[in-house]
């Protein structure tokens, strides 16, 4: 139903993040909530953002708004696990960037659930779309899985 | 990116789910997270699920799994709106069912989010697939926008 | 344990907030996570701010910062049920608020919990407080228990 | 207003929990919202009690039910830190405990908020009071910080 995967294996990955699981993430199902998942796309990201771009969330000129997501889920989480995230960029556009993201449980090969995250770049304060901040692109360049498109 | 979409106006929807947002779906941009639309998914189809339907979340032998989601974010939600979520079925299948989704601001008839959420149903305590309870194809029958699949 | 009680009864609240409950407030458990209940009480006391006090979350040069919380915890609350949240003011200081809040399902009269929230003024950039502004004393004046202590 | 207060720094508290920030834990203010800190705090005593007490979350025949809880709210927390969450027994019942908690800033000493989590233990089924299993006595016992309460 989606015509691109983000990969459900980790060798596709340049970076990962850890994320615990939480208490709450579980339903009454007795695993993680589906949003959830979600949630720990949206913290691999702006961990990544903060981290290596920089990116100060209070101040910045620029802010990246979330347009589309996507997620496919492959097997169950469960608290107290501890997920790997994967994260790769797939598409390092002018003012978008494409994320694909996938949720491992430790020790699997095989992901949990693999998704689409992606982001418009906006004026803090206008909303409207603004050139991807440089240091941003130079901290996702290392993330590409294929060439940068043109600028 | 996907190949079906949720129509983005209200005629399209048989069904509405009115959702009250919370004072922490908002996040650091002052907006509701994305993550939080999804919670605002789960939330309509399950309440119609339970209402309708009479699904049994703690003990009904068969619950409904969520295999996939997707969202487009079309403009912002904020805090202390009520979001109109409607709700229709694109395919109700043999163990599966296929929602659609769109979230309107109170007045709006252009949808601030599309989107899509699949459950499979299972056996609540083997996982594997299950027929979709006759009460649950009842409840669901009406939201149908497409001819039902073959059983 | 807390010297101050929330009253566990409806007539001792002079405004309710209607909080329908959303699927992933549900735990492992089955019912809803004790976390949850504070937000409803986030929710309460902000929707009441910015409805009837005009509080200005995105860029009003006051904003309240909480620095006590409490709850116990009479009774399960489930989705999908819709709680009505009774609001009140035990204390409306100089820069401070305190709110005794009670969450209630619907048709009960004895509260399925009791909470306190203690909001402290502060300015938006400096965090160093403030006084409550003006628009904001005359909305919740209505909802005070007790003689307004002296400014 | 509270009776007992969890001391605000490292050395009263024998367990430490790391709890990573999340996105969405930051609300419109730029700063993790209170209600997310009592998620810190079901998570630091639940992966205590699943990982040294053995509880078993689905299916074992005692569960704990929260009754209580209370935090006082000294500095903020921010995404992306990551969190120490303190954790000790103040009172180990026959089927009760009271914890203390401290979160903290990472190399701070000063707590940036304390609380109280309690909880009693209950069967799973009928809901009425349960002693204290065995396992989780076990696993808390080196957590008291007082003579154990007589049984």
């Amino acid at each position: 139903m989606m015509t691109s995967l983000a990969p459900p294996f980790r060798k596709a990955y340049p970076h990962f993040v850890a994320i615990p699981t939480r208490w709450m993430d579980n339903d009454t199902y007795g695993h993680v909530n589906n949003v959830v998942y979600y949630s720990y796309f949206d913290t691999a990201v702006n961990a990544q953002l903060i981290g290596a771009g920089h990116l100060d969330i209070r101040a910045g000129a620029a802010i990246g708004i979330v347009v589309e997501t996507a997620c496919r889920f492959h097997r169950a989480l469960t608290f107290p696990e501890t997920i790997d995230a994967g994260l790769r960029v797939a598409r390092l556009g002018n003012s978008s960037v494409v994320y694909e993201i996938a949720l491992f449980r430790a020790g699997d090969d095989d992901a949990a659930a693999t998704g689409r995250f992606v982001h418009v770049w906006v004026d803090r304060a206008t909303r409207r779309p603004a050139q991807l901040p440089d240091a941003i692109r130079s901290a996702l360049r290392p993330l590409c899985v294929a060439p940068e498109s043109a600028r």
